[in-house]
Order: C-alpha cells, then sequence, then structure tokens
C-alpha cells in the first residue's frame, strides 16, 4: 500500500529552502495528499514551488485526515530542523502515529524528545542522510563498458537532480538501460535508492560514490546525481570526493539562469561558466579521459523567450547540446548520452 | 606532570604505517618510554622508523611498567584497529589501568569491549578523531593580515605534517609569530590542538578548516597542515575541503623521492610534479589569489647525493625555493614564508 504523505514546509514553501518538497511532487505526486504550510493555507502549491500539479496546502496536521506519513520538505543549508516545527513534529508522532521522514544533518532519532515520543508510539523515524559508510576508493573493477554520465553545477541547487531524472527518463523511453544514482537526501527519498554523500565521514565519500557505481553498473548507463560545486568554497571537497567516486565518462554541466553569488556565501562571485566548465574538466581528467557533452539550462527565473535566446546563446558559446530538461525535455542531452554510448566512449576509433 | 607513553606498534613498525609513532618520538620524545612490538623487540627505532632519538622496542607492557599511557602508533588506510591488537589494549584498560590514545576511525569508546573495560577500571579512553563537527565555511572575517601557508603533496603520507611544524619551528627561531594547524590525528597528538579533518562529515569539512583559522588568526603566519592530495582518488574531496576552508595566500608542494603510484590505489600512477603544482593552483586561485612558494622534498629512500641531485634538478625546473626540511633544515622555506609576510601578500606593490 503507497504511502499517503503530508510535506511539512511551514514557513519555507518556496523553490530554493522548499526543493525537497517540489521534487517529491514533482516524482512522487501520487503519494502526496497535502503541504503542510499554516502561512500559506489556500494558496497554490504550483504557484509557490513552481511544479506542475497542484497539492493542497493545509494549515494543520488534522486538515488531512488520511496522511499517514510526514516529510519534512526542506534542504537547508547546514540541515537544521526549524525550532518552530518541533511541535508539529512531536503531534505528528505522539497523536497521529505518523511515520516521519528526514533528510536533515540533525538526525530525528538522535533528539532525545523525538526518539523518546517515537519510541512510546511505535512510530518509524527515517533518517535519510542517517549512515555509517567505511568505503575507500580503489579505481578497480569498474566496468568499461557501463557509461557513466556526472551532473555537475556552478553552485548547489540549481537543478542537477531534475536533469539526472529526466536524463534517465528520456534515455529508458529510447529503450536504454540507464539507472538514476542518488547522492542527495531528495534524489533518495525519489528513487527510494542511493547514497547521502554530503553526510559521509570525509574519508570514505569517495569510496561510497564508488560503492554505488560497483552496485549498480550492471545497468549501461548511470546517472550520477551531483553535489555543490568545485567553485563552492564551503561544499567543493563533497564535489570533488563525488567526482573522482564515481570516475565519469561525461559530464552535463548544470547551471541557472541569474545566479551570480554562492548560495550561502554571498560574498563570493561564482566565476563564468567557462572557467567553471574548465575547472571540471581538470579535475575530471587527472586519472582518465572525461569531457561535458552537454549543459542543462534551469531557467525558471526567466520567460519563455528569454530562456530560448540564453540557450541559443550558451549554444553558441560552448558548440554543445543545451536544453532546460523541464521547459525544453531532455531530448538533446538523451542524444548527447546515447552517442557516446554508441562511439564506446572515448578510447574507441 | 607529563604522561609516560607507551606506543603501540605491534608488526607495523616502519616508516609509512607507523608514521604517526614516528612523529610522536620526533616531537614528544620526552614523553615516550617504549614502543611495543614483540616482533622487533631489541632492535633499534631509529632504524625502523627512520626518526632520531632512539626509544627502547619491547616486547610486552610490562617491559615499561612506567607507562601510564597506550597510544596507538599505526595511520592505516580506513584507520581500523588490527584484530591481533585487541588482547594488549584490553590488558592495557583493564590491568594496567592505562589511558588509551587512538587515532583510528574504528573509535575505542563504541567498541562495546574496550568501553566496557574502560568504565570498570575507571581508564579514559581519548579518540583522536571523534567530533561532532558543524561548522558551514562563509568566507566572513578572515584577517588579511594573517598569513596563511597550507602544505599539499602529491600523495597522503608524504611528510606534509613534519614540513608544517619544521617551518612554523623555523619561522619561530626568526621571532615571528607562527603558529602550526593540525588537521589529523597525529599532528593533534603532537601539538596538543587542531581538528581531524578527514573524519568530520563532508558538508563540515570545510568549514571546519575555516573555523581553526578564524579561531587562531591572532597569529600573525598559520602554517595548516594538508591532507591527502587532489590527485589522490580516494581522499581528494579532503584536500580541498581543506584548501578551500583555509583559503591560503601560499602553498607549499611536498612530494617524496620514488613515489609514483598512489598510495591505496597502485593501479594509478601519481602525474608529474609540474602538473599537480598547476592543478593545486587552478583549484587555490578560484576565488583569490595564491601560489606555490617553495618545495618540500622528502629524500628519506635515497643517499645524501642523490638527495642534493634531485634538490638542484627541482629548483632548476620550478625556479622555488626547494629543501628537505628534516635533511637540509627549513630556512629556504621559511625565507620564502618571511619574504611574501614582509610584501604584505600579494596585493602589495
Amino acid at each position: 500500500m503507497p504511502r499517503k504523505i503530508i510535506i511539512l514546509t511551514e514557513g519555507h514553501t518556496e523553490p530554493h529552502a522548499g526543493k525537497t518538497a517540489a521534487n517529491v511532487i514533482r516524482y512522487r505526486r501520487p503519494e502526496v495528499v497535502a503541504l503542510l504550510d499554516s502561512t500559506q493555507q489556500g494558496r497554490s502549491s504550483q504557484e509557490l514551488l513552481g511544479v506542475v500539479g497542484d497539492v493542497p496546502i493545509v494549515g494543520k496536521l488534522d486538515d488531512a485526515p488520511q496522511a499517514d506519513t510526514l516529510l519534512l520538505g526542506i534542504a537547508p543549508p547546514g540541515g537544521k530542523i526549524p525550532a518552530s516545527w518541533r511541535a508539529i513534529i512531536l503531534d505528528a508522532i505522539s497523536r497521529r502515529k505518523m511515520e516521519v521522514i528526514s533528510g536533515l544533518h540533525d538526525f530525528l532519532c538522535a533528539d532525545p524528545e523525538f526518539s523518546a515520543a517515537a519510541a512510546k508510539s511505535g512510530v518509524k523515524l527515517t533518517d535519510i542522510r542517517k549512515n555509517s559508510e567505511k568505503s575507500i576508493a580503489r579505481r578497480v573493477g569498474l566496468r568499461p563498458d557501463c557509461l557513466r554520465v556526472h551532473t555537475v553545477g556552478h553552485d548547489c541547487s540549481i537543478g542537477k537532480m531534475v536533469v539526472s531524472v529526466e536524463v534517465t527518463n528520456g534515455l529508458k523511453k529510447r529503450g536504454q538501460d540507464a539507472k538514476f544514482i542518488a547522492t542527495g537526501q531528495t534524489g533518495i527519498m525519489i528513487e527510494g535508492d542511493g547514497l547521502p554523500i554530503d553526510c559521509i565521514v570525509a574519508d570514505f565519500v569517495s569510496g561510497s560514490a564508488e560503492k554505488l557505481v560497483l552496485e549498480n553498473q550492471h545497468h549501461d548507463i548511470l546517472l550520477v546525481e551531483g553535489q555543490g560545486s568545485l567553485v563552492h568554497p564551503s561544499y567543493s571537497g563533497v564535489t570533488l570526493s563525488l567526482l573522482h567516486g564515481c570516475a565519469p565518462q561525461a559530464l552535463i554541466l548544470c547551471y541557472e539562469i541569474g545566479r551570480d553569488r554562492v548560495t550561502g556565501v554571498e560574498n563570493v562571485a561564482i566565476p563564468p561558466l567557462a572557467k567553471i566548465k574548465n575547472i571540471f574538466e581538470v579535475m575530471a581528467n587527472i586519472h582518465q579521459r572525461c569531457e561535458v557533452i552537454g549543459i542543462g539550462v534551469n531557467s525558471r527565473r526567466v520567460n519563455a523567450s528569454e530562456a530560448a535566446r540564453e540557450r541559443e546563446r550558451i549554444r553558441d558559446e560552448f558548440c554543445l547540446p543545451v536544453c532546460d530538461v523541464l521547459r525544453d525535455g531532455p531530448d538533446e542531452l538523451v542524444d548527447a548520452v546515447i552517442a557516446l554510448k554508441n562511439r564506446g566512449g572515448w578510447q574507441s576509433p
């Protein structure tokens, strides 16, 4: 029986903080019964989160009596549970006996009050980021015939996961044996497997990424979700561990129109996209060949004609396939992946 | 009252695996009463570990009756406690009531047998790597007048910590207000403070490095110990988190003569030093100016004339100060740091 999820976004029903909510709605819509945000009650989730398929926004838990699962729908920097959410979460556990799912760094099960309430109510607390990974990357046993494509970007929270999922789905529609490899909390919620790369002990991040590849390389094509950015001073090491751990042959470079300051480090400017492409290719090519084969534009902040102009500008600058997977569909990127697959990667004539 | 340390290296009394033992002897010699390795009993620690100042190698704990502290003296990849060591550690805790200090990823206090024995004996277990760091790098509040020098290298375990300590000590001898910033288990044991960067949750590694800088930037010069290498597929992300977190203005590039395969990933070759220098400068210069100002050679595997030839070769290739800090002394690197300090960094005319 599928879960009946109410997504908690209290005070944060907007596309950036609420990206977990937006993407769970985008890819698991049938399981979502409502959004809980008393500050936005009755408004349109489509308008607030920018995601197709409207979900009722309710003001309290009991406006969704059928819900059996509370999912925390935000991904703030540092991953802390907002103080104002505690009463709602405790009420869900103690009175409604709901399962609670969280992807935050602050674990529900490490919180004395939540864990005591859950034990008393016999309720399950699921911390998506909790792990005890201790794998070390060895660069041994990677299957050369498995094409590893990795989404990277100019900043965090700009749509690398969405590009990965949409390109995977596009490849499957063309009959390819492709698999989305989730590396973040939202991706894991959507796909049902993967590893929370940014919450693994530093020495074992590359090894965990390599493990995800080794466990899934019976598929012909892997789309490995990227994290952060090599130019993000707070998270660049997560990005590089993942890049070197999954050892991709191809990158899809993602960016969002209008983003010019590093998220969370606004005193630092994001470098030009050409420089970022170069930095990723330098770091991806240390021990093997890897190239950017396409560009994913997130054009949610501009209108259709501005998006079309930007797409042409980027196509001219980089001479690569370019699309906004949500606005244009992922076909150009899907074509690029299939072309590389059919060539047998970079080694073949 | 200083501790009386017996260092456990059972079966691992050699420079690579035993680098923790070697460096604790090098920098905390007065506190060390013996090495425990029944397979090397009676041999010379100087010869086996390559460190000046001989320490008796004993075959059992009771050959060092005065010892009150057992220090685990190895740093293996993955940081596991060797199975054969369990009985020795338990004996130290239960019968000898010794404090046990470990820098491994396998925590003593998370081991049910060790923690039960320690609780029963009233003995302290110290896990150097254990932490709950949750800082995020913000690139705010860095003092421009504090010169941050960071040691980086072509592989792990090649002497970045030794170069950091020796250059710091050399600067202090010249009257400079310098501080060694420890970022690894051995450095923390030697300096008495610092953070175990490689054991922090991935999202918070840069932030922890930045925190170390913010807490110590009342000093004029910081020598921040590097970890791993940007070309090490298993640990490159740790290296980059640290590089971007401490935001250095200057790098000292360290390498060991004769090292040509990546440690632990021997199927992968270490790229040429010039390529590695370029990669570090690309990644260190994304948001500010930073240059390699000198090179630290570890020449322990070759004789004096070979070391001298290599030093000249590298000086010719890079036109930079070069020395083996243990063989030649750190003066050339100390001079380079003071010269940059006196210029006021890169911004001054």
